[in-house]
């Protein structure tokens, strides 16, 4: 604990006077005041954790972590599970949905093996570090060891890059929506019924199994979930730990986290639950389609940039906000002020 | 009327069979069937628009419109008109959200001066193509002459850029909001109260002169709004028609086009009427937070792909839309499919 211990030292709420000095600024600008919305929020709040008026983000990049699950076994997925290593196969060799939105976007793309239970049939450019071959199936114990769960968020705090200015996350891990609604039922408190959606593709069977799962689960673990740390051993996995720690590194380092769906919004609402001031640094991308997605941002803190019914994670929502949280930093960054511009201002 | 209806008639629905086949492509891709969501849509119309499975949008252009607006005398805007001229000099130095957000997706961007009143201070770069200085005041006659709206629609078929496979228009015009506003009101048949919005900033005195102007005018030039042409010519501006009219080339050379914000869409759904198919080419970028957006966008027929509160206009939803289009093309031509890959499909 004390590698974790002094990371969550170092992480500081951010100072909201930047977020006033950027507002002013802001009001300086061409463009009617507030008139960009949204982008001026996002400007604003990347100015602040950067305690900058000339904030960058064109050092961005997405740490995909796969992992996979002992839950698997319970039949909550249509998919086998030999798919998480086909997958991150397919991430090496670029052909997955990350891979070219990555690319679109001009954001480096890194693939790590936090845990996956099948061989890998490729290894150019795989990041090796497996906490173990899957995590055990939390109906019958718990997901993981307390030094493998601490192990998880150390993997995330170290694959955590301090010269990024954008960091995003993604993950893979046949059956990870399953261990998604069990942290987030855990977190909000919520019923099962309540945070379990479809995932990849789950037919009504499929689904009844997932929350049969679930709810087996917390009442195995429910007694015992105090902390983040419980919630994470007990109900997560491997990827969603790292996923946690990365945001707690970035938030120690004072850079912008680009949180994905909804199985990275429980990564970071873990982390938010590490230390409060963690929210101040995440960015949610996108709004799943999951129905657990929508509490869970209620722990972050920020509505999603995105809604566009997207339920494939992999980082693919992180990757496809990138360009939008450039173009608010670009106005901010670039525009000329009515001053210099010679433009009269509103009567 | 001779060059419009060669345009005109050039504009073929875009062929159903296409999207067909672009979805049965979509199956056969590294993810589960449906999970990029909206992306999935959007590639699909831009595949069926090109008539291809590897459709293109590298050379995406926004051309901006400007143009002055004789309803401005009502006291409609709390900005004087001299800023139309000012902020068009601002766009020629680079200086606007515009020019910032065009840099940062990586967009050409085009000045056209379609009927700015004041002199405008820099010439370098602006293609210099007034119909006339300004528009007149639809609140005591028609805004424009047939002669002139019709050379306001060719104008924006001249610009339209046959080398482009992704277009998107822009606007600045001091009052455009109320212009856009009369067009919404006569094109949908809403009380002026249910399209009116704070445009740029309105007050509340403001917002009843704007009220105001719009219910005489509709009052004046009720009885003969009987087509499009004659909306325009009553109603519109010089930018509005000729938006139009780069939505009527574009749909003729099945180029797609991004709608910006409330002006934009208020030009397109004249394009619409103008002939039914040329929705088909359009893609609207954003909800604006304008209250006669939403009605408008019922003409255009398509959902935005953004929400982020935005009421700038210049083009600006467009320029942020590009990327998304960008990255659903690039996911639909670049990802592996199941079979290349060695995937598991689900069971």
């Amino acid at each position: 604990m004390t590698r974790l211990n002094a990371t969550l030292e170092r992480i500081q709420p951010v100072d909201p006077q930047w977020i006033e000095r950027a507002r002013a600024r802001q009001l300086e600008l061409t463009k009617p005041p507030g008139s960009l919305g949204r982008l001026e929020e996002i400007a604003n709040r990347v100015a602040a954790i950067q305690g900058s008026l000339t904030p960058n983000v064109d050092r961005a990049r997405i740490v995909l972590f796969a992992a996979d699950h002992g839950v698997c076994a319970e039949g909550v997925n249509p998919y086998p599970q030999a798919v998480t290593a086909q997958m991150v196969a397919n991430f090496l060799r670029g052909g997955a949905a990350i891979n070219a939105l990555a690319r679109s976007a001009g954001v480096e793309l890194e693939i790590v093996d936090a845990g996956v239970v099948h061989d890998i049939p490729v290894t150019e450019g795989l990041i090796r570090c497996p906490i173990s071959r899957g995590t055990a199936n939390f109906c019958t114990g718990p997901a993981m060891t307390e030094e493998q769960a601490i192990a998880a968020l150390l993997l995330g705090v170290e694959r955590s890059d301090g010269a990024a200015n954008l960091q995003g996350m993604g993950e893979m891990g046949i059956a990870n929506t399953t261990a998604a609604s069990a942290v987030a039922a855990a977190l909000t408190g919520l019923d099962p019924a309540a945070v379990i959606g479809r995932g990849t593709g789950a037919d009504d069977a499929c689904m009844a199994r997932k929350r049969s799962a679930v709810e087996r689960a917390l009442a195995l673990h429910g007694p015992q979930l105090h902390s983040p740390l419980d919630i994470l051993r007990r109900l997560g996995g491997f990827e969603i730990g790292a996923m946690a720690g990365l945001c707690l590194d970035a938030a120690a380092r004072r850079c912008a986290v680009l949180v994905d769906g909804f199985i990275a919004t429980a990564a970071a609402a873990l982390a938010v639950r590490f230390h409060p001031a963690v929210g101040d640094y995440l960015i949610p991308a996108h709004r799943s389609t999951e129905p657990g997605h929508a509490p869970l941002l209620e722990i972050v803190g920020h509505r999603p940039l995105l809604d566009l019914e997207m339920r494939l994670g992999e980082g693919t929502g992180a990757a496809l906000a990138v360009p939008i949280v450039r173009a608010a930093v670009a106005a901010f960054t670039g525009m000329a002020t009515f001053a210099s511009a010679g433009v009269s201002q509103a009567s």
